[in-house]
């Protein structure tokens, strides 16, 4: 093997990322080239590609520079461009942390949603990001039920179930936004099971998290600043939907691999 | 991270391996870390592991030390170990030559199969393997066609078919073998899609590509030492039923990136 590309695998209750250290912004990451790297057969395969790169170096955060020095290039894996990923930026301040390019404590990450405010220790102890204000809307119907409609930049239907383990596969009648099923599990603690529009369930969802967490807090009446426990089937969240309006992500963000990709298999 | 356990990814028509080199056969490999490294959301991802050990240093093949210096411990996702994997054997030998343990040309490989005949050039062509005999018995009923059965080792129905690509989802009515379904391309091609036992339906095997083309030449009347391309949709193998009545595999090999497994991830 020729060492070509340098990157990190991780993951954050198990939805999971490939890292590509770009730190001279130099690396021409090619929708065809995420494609190839998150191929869970034929490449590394991940859920997305983190490209990590200083702000100055890339032009949608080059304004952002002074207040964010690392921007996170977030792509999916079929390739395009997503502007925010909440168990992604997670692993990426890991990352940041662990390989000492920023000291650990409060840090503030470029992403295209704009600067994301984020909180962590040295080590593996979990990951905390400010997800933003959740914005309430009508409820909608899903399958006869009135779910509660969240925004967190993208659109949620929460829809409160006795057990999110007898759903069986989940088959939600709307597939334009995302929908997510909630168990009460104790006053401060729910299960949820997520489906992602356009991807099917998935393991975990942090903007899903968040609006599960918002909705339970309507419905129940739960004050704000409430830390909730959120058990997804990829882990264990945290969120607390601030008195500021705000939702807080915390949890955990997994560095577990890294290495070079084979320059050939690059260029071929 | 701290560097713990070196690994290699690799894939044969996407059908993909973790690569551990254990020179020192000092490596513990419990079914634990098995399913850990092979889980392809928590850990690096692939249908299986192939530990790369010298075999006087293994005890399942330290008779076959002085003809075969190294063993393929194969072991499943699962954690089981299995005798032999036709695409993973030759993935082994790759990197066998491009590390330089092995001289490019003939390689004899022990595995738990017994010993096993692998030719390589240096460089990024084909690995065939000889994958033994074949044992061809008395038709059985999938879906109210006669299949023909084959014995690679492994049990195999192969059931002809007008188009592979019209079949929707593979359900076959049998699915205490493998099934596959093969479509005539030409006088020497066929395509293949396969429904593994015990996994479903997989972009590659190679014990089908063998028993597809076998039941091929049965069927058309082909006269052995045939090399019969087989398309699957991981890629292209070419399969060559000898006069000797041994299956000769053939095929890509790709080792795609190179590095190492976190030290705390692993003892956690």
């Amino acid at each position: 093997m020729r060492a070509g590309l340098r990157f990190l695998k991780g993951h954050g209750t198990e939805n999971d990322f490939v890292l590509l250290p770009d730190l001279d912004g130099q690396l021409d990451l090619s929708p065809e080239l995420v494609r190839r790297v998150c191929d869970r057969r034929a490449g590394l395969g991940a859920d997305g590609v983190l490209r990590v790169v200083p702000s100055r170096l890339a032009p949608e955060a080059a304004r952002d520079a002074d207040e964010a020095p690392f921007f996170m290039d977030y792509r999916n894996a079929d390739g395009s461009a997503a502007e925010m990923c909440g168990n992604g930026i997670r692993v990426y301040a890991r990352y940041l942390v662990a390989a000492g390019l920023c000291p650990p404590g409060h840090l503030r990450l470029a992403t295209r949603g704009g600067i994301k405010e984020v909180d962590l220790e040295d080590g593996p102890g979990p990951v905390s990001v400010d997800m933003g204000p959740a914005a309430v809307g009508d409820p909608v119907d899903i399958d006869g039920v009135a779910a509660t409609f969240v925004d967190m930049g993208n659109p949620h239907a929460v829809v409160p179930v006795g057990s999110v383990s007898a759903l069986g596969q989940l088959r939600p009648a709307r597939t334009d936004l995302n929908v997510e099923y909630v168990e009460d599990l104790g006053p401060t603690a729910i299960a949820m099971r997520v489906h992602e529009r356009g991807v099917g369930e998935t393991r975990s969802c942090g903007t899903g998290a968040c609006a599960a967490v918002v909705a339970t807090s309507l419905r129940i009446g739960a004050p704000r600043d409430t830390a909730f426990d959120v058990a997804v089937p990829g882990g264990k969240l945290v969120v607390t939907w601030r008195a500021d309006g705000h939702v807080v992500l915390c949890g955990p963000a997994v560095l577990l691999a890294e290495g070079v990709l084979d320059a050939s298999w690059l260029g071929a």
